[in-house]
């Protein structure tokens, strides 16, 4: 029986989970590879902590370099995270001739064509599923279930803090930092959850899966970025009222000759399935030429779905090396020498649906005002919605646009929001509604 | 720029989907495989028809022998269909050294085991991807994206034909009859509907699944199968008075021992996602030890979503043939002296919750007699519900089951049937549920 040799770098959440599955499932995956993939080194610093796990004699070290620079090692499995020396590993373990595995988002969104470059150069395999959504095969159905296809959209739902915290809000009525505070208790935020809430982490994968599905670059700082921290139980409620659910949605689209790729709090009609993705799940919608919509759904994070992913990405890999077919399916999904730029448009180039809401006083004359600025910027209305109920001595009011551009709304709103009448900051979210689309 | 040539037969309307969108997507496909994919034959005896395609001379041919014994072609796609012809030219195909896409999932279900076995002794691939659930990539997802996880469950509405018919008598209240007739004008079931609608269509599919899922041999005959025709508004009303919808699921579970392979009639929460997959849209969602549940959704049938799936295996083998690495992943999903015999469980020794229905004459001690007779043969229930409503001269007397099972319940219903109060034959609707499983 063959083996492959496993070097796995970081024994966290994650890599725990990886090392438990290897462990557990050996039999099961020798079934399947036709070899044995032999854990041989486990490095982290930390060995104190009780992971549950008894390794073998040697196999659980501390010196990330040592495994690297091993010439048995056959595969890395990169779970340090942070940017620096997972960077560094990753590079020396592909010079020295060793296919990599690896769910460092940010490090992929960032600086994967530094990566990529390395891996081509080594023609060693990198491997990164594990990076998005989880355990759903979502890079693969992009780079090989799809090959056939022009994909033309992605509609994700990439983050399970955001997804957890919005589900609270929505089901609860709870505020946005009550739902915080819940989910950091139950272990679905981090402590520090800025780079959640803020979006960021779903902008990471959003850039990654743009990159693959449409075969270019994408400068990670062009992705348009928008949290949920501002969203309010009020605007939650609106949205039932209308049909909608609030998403933090992660977006991508192409034309071909431009890209959208944006990340922001976003209404969806009630029976969209991506409606009915509740708590920490994940789920994205692929849209192609000839497939038409997809759909992918499962747990987008925690120690065993992402292991899951590793482990596939590492069996996958495995298989290369024991027919000699590493590079098989090129790393960006499209052979190197046909990755185009495309250039991807500011926020404000784009067209939608907008959910627009003011707090207004309540006195004649001021919906004919804004409905007037709205006017003179070329905005139509859909439906004007006055509620009765008091808020801080003025009334809100919403008004659903239908398509209307994203610039001509935000000068609206400046002159909308300089109203006397008109107090605070006016609160925008975009909607997705391809039946509004056709209805208009 | 390398070259491999593609032979396709069959130009129905499968067929004529892959020619088109290997024609239109040519770009597309070249810069993902680096390499050409030249569509050198279509054989099919109809030269009649207008499919839309305007091929360069010589491709379009009659003779299907040809193709698969032209030296030149490395891939055979075989889209004729039935199970004579097909499996002549896929084995003529296998032994002249080429590889083979089909679709053909009766095919594959009831005589795969031939087939495989020759694509083993001629090392060549065979791939099928389109044979279960049209562009899914479910195959694909249980053989690679999976290979780390021990899959224990799979449940999928994988006939399109029957979740519309079903979806009809829902939300329309049509009869069976009505709702046929409908899909039948909209081109979403044949004029003879038997394999769909008293699922055979869906059974092939999962026997193809449950073999890969658990590394197993599944003698077709084994699959449980019960179809549509005699589900009526009344019990899909019932269903959604107690929170379910009804689908035909194809349900497979593994404990190690034995399997258990269903299709029929099923009740589930209306807050599970497959209650949400309407129309004619196709669903599954598998459990593994490490991904938990997840799911994939997309268009099951149709001209394009189908021929979708048929390149992507053709891109696969592409790439295997580039990179001389056939059989890089093992057509079963196991190595093929790993495959193991578990045996398939009768559908009487299933444990599950039951809807029941009764025509009961409107008289005292009906139901206590009913009651009774479950008693006796250990069926608890869950509730009751007797509806004021008459039908011919009786009122029906619906029982919701806690855990059962089916011999049990089967003989229950003998008795039960047999009462003089009792008209008709008693209705049996299975129900799968977790939440109930675990307030039980």
């Amino acid at each position: 029986m063959k083996g492959i040799k496993i070097g796995l770098l970081g024994c966290g959440t994650v890599g725990t989970g990886v090392a438990k599955l290897l462990l557990t499932n050996q039999a099961e995956i020798r079934a399947r590879l036709g070899a044995d993939l032999i854990l041989k080194y486990v490095a982290d610093v930390d060995h104190d902590t009780d992971r549950g796990i008894v390794f073998e004699k040697g196999v659980f070290v501390r010196d990330a370099a040592q495994v690297v620079n091993d010439p048995e090692i056959d595969i890395i499995i990169e779970m340090i995270g942070g940017q620096d020396v997972a960077k560094d590993m990753i590079l020396q373990a592909l010079k020295n001739g060793k296919a990599v595995v690896t769910a460092n988002k940010a490090l992929l969104a960032e600086q994967g064509h530094i990566l990529f470059k390395a891996a081509i150069e080594s023609k060693m395999d990198l491997a990164f599923e594990a990076s998005v959504g989880g355990c759903m095969p979502v890079i693969k159905t992009v780079r090989e279930s799809l090959a056939g296809n022009r994909i033309s959209a992605m509609t994700g739902i990439l983050n399970g803090t955001c997804n957890y915290i919005l589900s609270k809000i929505t089901d609860d009525g709870s505020s946005f930092e009550t739902a915080l505070s819940e989910a950091q208790a139950k272990g679905f935020a981090e402590a520090d959850p800025t780079l959640d809430v803020e979006g960021h982490d779903a902008a990471h994968k959003l850039a990654i899966l743009t990159a693959l599905a449409f075969g270019t670059q994408i400068d990670f700082k062009d992705v348009y970025v928008e949290g949920i921290s501002k969203i309010t139980p009020l605007d939650i409620q609106f949205a039932r009222q209308f049909g909608y659910r609030v998403k933090l949605l992660a977006i991508s689209k192409c034309d071909g000759k431009t890209i959208e790729a944006r990340v922001h709090p976003t209404m969806i009609p009630e029976d969209n399935l991506l409606s009915n993705v509740n708590g920490s799940l994940n789920a994205v919608t692929i849209t192609g030429d000839a497939v038409g919509d997809m759909l992918l759904y499962g747990y987008g994070a925690g120690m065993m779905p992402t292991a899951s992913a590793v482990l596939s990405d590492t069996i996958d890999i495995a298989r290369n090396l024991l027919s000699d077919s590493c590079g098989r399916v090129p790393l960006a999904a499209f052979q190197a020498d046909q990755i185009v730029q495309i250039p991807v448009a500011p926020i404000s180039a784009i067209t939608t649906h907008f959910y627009l809401r003011f707090a207004a006083l309540d006195r004649p004359g001021v919906l004919s005002a804004i409905a007037g600025v709205l006017g003179d910027h070329g905005i139509s209305i859909q439906s004007v919605h006055q509620k009765g109920r008091k808020v801080n001595g003025s009334v809100p009011i919403v008004i659903l646009t239908h398509l209307a551009g994203e610039a001509d709304v935000q000068k609206a709103l400046a002159e909308i929001a300089a109203l006397e009448a008109i107090s605070g900051q006016p609160t925008l979210i975009r909607i997705e509604d391809k039946n509004s689309d056709v209805s208009h």
